[in-house]
């Protein structure tokens, strides 16, 4: 194996490869829980494509594994090490290269932080909707990987729907070069969409061309106070049933409000089993219209109050709590986040079950998540020293997925499958899609290099 | 050969299955000029998804390619008959199966023609966006299958964009069900945008679930005068620089106001070089305001003239000249409908060199397209009958997507590769794009059955 890495030291430059086991360490892990990970034979630091290519033809070559590496901030395990495999990290290759105001299209490379390619193209009056929570510390390559989500997607879609065009190194090392620059297209087989959501087991992406929209009007904000998860759930249904269109519509329960104002002393009412947070971007009084409609909507359900936001300010101060919620939840002990999505008009019945299953179980269940789009976080806290408490955390976990299975909903609604649902991903697409899946994997890798393991089980 | 006919015969009901060459004539073309069409072996009406299986599974034993067809509307020849094939009709699938509402989709069969599906969940205070404008007479599987765009996809995107779930039967006879009925979902590769625009080589799609929208405003119209194609290109490009959201803006040139005046005696002001007709269906006041910015634009741009339709009835009419101007200038003789799309920033230049190559060749093209999303259907009127117009015409078809690609744009924007544009496809996507293409095809298609030597030539 040292063969190997004399091979790359003489293919890279010295600051693109890491063989310290020391520094090694930090590139083992994504941010998943209780998801395995080995130990690689070298971490390769590329500053440009042709450093992934040279590294993929060694590892080609060899026979070596390959795991591609973004900001390390997945959530289920697929940017994991295996053992003796080399990580390609893009985390480096972290420029914009281009922002085509009237095409309306940024070209980017993979290691560019979300918050920061936002930022870039805010500047030039335009707006990259898809907004992960971990905007701030999430690369666009990751958000590819992953087909990634965020709060602002029950209006403006995920990832793919702005997937112009893809650069990707292939497991023999080839470059593909895949989409357009126009704003239509269906010359062929729509390959950069095929690669997005495939966690890099299908080819490792060094450059994206991402559409853009114009930036949208400051949002308006409310939120709502319900005396049950069900109550908010229904106010949920006749809101979407309204038509309103809204960037935004989150729901966090009472543990969740209970542990944010721990965390940050915020204040929010306790007595209230679940909020919702509402925004609309339509600008002017639309925007204040959509706002109203809700907030009318919300308390002809039940709301026990409703708050409109008087400023930008006060709104900001609303979402806080929101963004800062998985961490509040970390606080009170080990968290095991869930990402199940249901479709809405199950949502419901969704937080209903899942109270059932807290005390069904005697277990920690934080309910927040994306309540427009059905996408829902149910968060499992537990004391990991205490065996039982453990055993049924994981015991509630599964059943979180197959609670939402049986209400026609997803295993994933967008942090992807990785090594911490494979077993699952069977369950939800059966074994004639796990074929088809296999099948492109082979077609595309047939040495079985490209991120072995993840998605689909060897 | 008889043997596999007698095979279908039992496997089907008699109403399922056409072998008379007569009635198999129209079975043979869909509406492309100029391509190739053999005489099929048989041709099934299939009725129910597991006649599709049948078939496939007769096909698959025999060695006997399958044509998969729609409504024959498609102009490109992907559903154009092979010799000796079994054609795979869809039409009589055209039920639509359930409409959700809340969950805002709606499952249906592939026959179902799209205007038929939007009308029955605009009846239901909903939205398909999708609207090619065969809209009367294409189906929502040929859509699938095309990948197809429309007149409003310019804020609303094409069909992949609204499909959540497929029902796809496998070259072997399986049946793959993909995607999901949530809005969100990442378990797995995009098997759904994989097969969507693969014109049949990939499987054969027996049912679809579609993402809908609540319904939109009606919408606001002008349209602008302008007095050369430049001018209107430039225009164009400060309505997109001025981000104001439109959901519909056409462009014609003189030649087509010419044939929609001949044609409909509509009156369209033929001194003008070009028009452009836009729509916001923003609603209310935002809408009057969208409508007024691109009237001042287009003024500030050297617009001869502006007008704002007074309501519905004049913005139809404004409309109408647009969505019959194909058949206008099919009426002055033999018409080769090109689909080229290139990066808006460029279409100025386009219309420049478009102009430039009818004068180069002495041959009539007429311009109209999608400008707001740069998909122009530059469209080359000849005399069939005079040998050398015939050859300059199809010399002009293939300059228009040579510049197209110069432009840094796809030969197809909306239509499809199919047969006719197979040569040029290579030509956009290049040798490794294309090895990636037949991987995959092979991976689903070993035996190469399904649609053979479309998209890829064998």
């Amino acid at each position: 194996m040292s063969e190997v890495v004399e091979q790359l030291r003489q293919a890279l430059p010295p600051e693109a490869l890491v063989t310290d086991p020391d520094r090694m360490e930090s590139y083992r892990y994504d941010r998943a829980m209780f998801c395995p990970a080995g130990m690689p034979l070298a971490v390769v630091l590329a500053r440009e494509t042709a450093h992934v290519q040279a590294a993929v033809r060694i590892a080609a070559e060899a026979g070596v594994p390959i795991v591609p590496q973004g900001a390390r901030s997945g959530l289920s395990g697929a940017a994991n090490a295996l053992d003796g495999c080399i990580v390609i990290s893009l985390e480096k290759m972290d420029k914009i290269l281009a922002i085509e105001p009237v095409d309306r299209y940024v070209v980017t490379q993979p290691g560019v932080y979300n918050a920061v390619l936002s930022r870039a193209v805010a500047e030039q009056g335009l707006f990259y909707p898809p907004d992960p929570s971990s905007w701030e510390f999430c690369s666009i390559g990751g958000n590819l990987s992953t087909n990634s989500g965020g709060l602002c997607c029950v209006k403006y879609g995920v990832t793919t729907d702005y997937v112009l065009g893809l650069e990707v190194v292939l497991a023999d090392g080839r470059i593909l070069r895949t989409g357009r620059k126009t704003v239509k297209g269906v010359a062929g087989y729509d390959l950069a969409k095929l690669i997005v959501g495939s966690e890099g087991t299908l080819g490792i992406i060094t450059e994206a061309t991402l559409a853009l929209r114009p930036q949208a009007a400051k949002p308006r904000t409310m939120a709502a106070l319900f005396g049950s998860g069900v109550e908010a759930g229904n106010a949920i249904l006749e809101i979407i049933r309204s038509g309103v269109s809204l960037s935004l519509l989150e729901i966090m329960d009472r543990t969740t409000i209970q542990a944010v104002n721990k965390y940050k002393r915020m204040d929010l009412p306790e007595e209230a089993a679940a909020m919702l947070i509402a925004q609309s971007d339509a600008g002017g009084e639309a925007g204040a219209a959509d706002v109203a409609t809700v907030a009318k909507l919300c308390r002809d359900t039940g709301a026990l109050e409703c708050i409109e936001a008087e400023d930008d300010a006060e709104g900001e101060l609303l979402l806080e709590g929101r963004r800062v919620a998985l961490t509040a939840l970390e606080e009170l002990g080990t968290t095991m986040i869930d990402d199940v999505a249901v479709p809405r008009s199950r949502l419901a019945e969704f937080i209903g079950r899942l109270e059932q299953l807290s005390a069904e179980l005697d277990i920690t269940i934080g309910v927040l998540g994306h309540a427009g789009d059905g996408n829902m976080h149910p968060t499992v806290v537990f004391d990991q020293t205490d065996p039982g408490q453990a055993e049924r955390a994981q015991q509630a976990f599964d059943r979180v997925m197959e609670i939402g299975l049986e209400l026609g909903g997803t295993i994933t609604g967008e942090h992807g499958v990785g090594v911490l649902k494979r077993a699952w991903l069977a369950e939800e697409v059966g074994p004639v899609s796990l074929d088809v899946h296999r099948a492109i994997k082979n077609a595309l890798d047939p040495k079985n290099l490209l991120n072995p393991g993840k998605i689909v089980a060897d």
